[in-house]
């Protein structure tokens, strides 16, 4: 059996989307951030960076398998499966460099502007706006991308397209105003949101965890 | 042949410390982000991202491949040559976990802290706050792990170690006085950054580009 250990975040989303894209059948473990179940000791065992998502894989090759940091789950998961990830080949490291582009970009900088710019009581405009400036040109870079190919990594749905989906419905819906002017001339991006919106699997996985 | 586009900060270090240790030839180009040559159209090409490092290699398997994005770089790589990440099983993701969490969040924070506490010429307390906290919890994540284990992801050297190296180094040169109380009890850390330095690979990758 599968384990996710998972809240209702943007990170959170990406791996019951992959789970529910494979159908493959999972048990959900909420970690309720409201409530800093994150630092419980049980849960800093099978994530020591007290972040979720975190999966466990009873049946995993070689024996019960933790993992932590949801590319790295993504990664393992498209691996187990031979799913929305090539096994080799070009097609293979875009996908790759997109998810990364993800995971070291996208999602920390939409996550400080969530912070700076509806989050925290007090406001810094400093920060408001170098976050709002990195945030839009993280979807200009999205927007020429997807311009010129269907979808992130070219004309196939990949992991990467799984882990870009919450934060983009996150800067499309709860950090909208901030990034009101950066949507304006996003028409590729809506057209990506809409087509990868679509999908039984990932309007499933956006609905877990329920709370 | 291989091409590396980079520069001389923590993520343009780490393709040339992979390189470096496996021995292979490759010619640098520099990027000179003080001069904005991120943003040339014929970077663009290789980097939509407007980033460094990128990586091309003329001869990839099904001909020739450009990337951007450090950790996907870095990845291709291993998967190449079959070396600091294993084909399969546990080894292998919790090495790639340990490269997402560098990727995810101790490159993004400390490049923050950077901005925030170091580059920026106004002071936002706020925002120093915010990142040197980020900056010390990170480091006492990695202090936990590596008193447990030699390396990021266990007794094994990996991309995950390569990764990290650059981004502790500058949290210890660079940001040392931001994270000056973080610093005071990471003997485990200390011990790595020792134990990884010393490594003839990674003094050679650390001084590429030479400007």
């Amino acid at each position: 059996m599968i384990t996710v250990y998972t809240w209702t975040t943007p990170n959170g989303r990406k791996v019951p989307i992959m789970l529910e894209e494979l159908g493959w059948p999972y048990e959900v473990r909420t970690v309720n951030l409201g409530q800093n179940e994150q630092h419980a000791p049980e849960f800093l065992q099978i994530s020591p960076n007290n972040k979720i998502p975190a999966l466990v894989d009873d049946e995993a090759e070689g024996g019960p398998l933790s993992i932590f940091e949801s590319g790295a789950i993504l990664t393992y998961l498209a691996e187990k499966s031979g799913r929305f990830l090539a096994p080799s080949g070009p097609e293979r490291y875009k996908a790759l460099e997109w998810l990364h582009w993800q995971i070291g970009s996208l999602g920390p900088m939409l996550g400080q502007l969530g912070y700076f710019a509806v989050r925290a009581q007090d406001k810094t405009p400093a920060a408001i706006e170098r976050f709002t400036e990195e945030g839009a040109r993280l979807l200009a870079v999205m927007e020429k991308q997807l311009a010129q190919h269907r979808y992130l990594a070219g004309e196939e749905y990949t992991i990467a397209d799984i882990a870009a989906y919450p934060w983009t419905m996150a800067a499309a819906s709860f950090l909208k105003d901030a990034l009101a002017e950066a949507w304006k001339d996003k028409e590729a991006v809506r057209r990506w949101l809409k087509d990868v919106g679509e999908r039984p699997a990932v309007q499933r996985g956006m609905g877990v965890p329920k709370v």
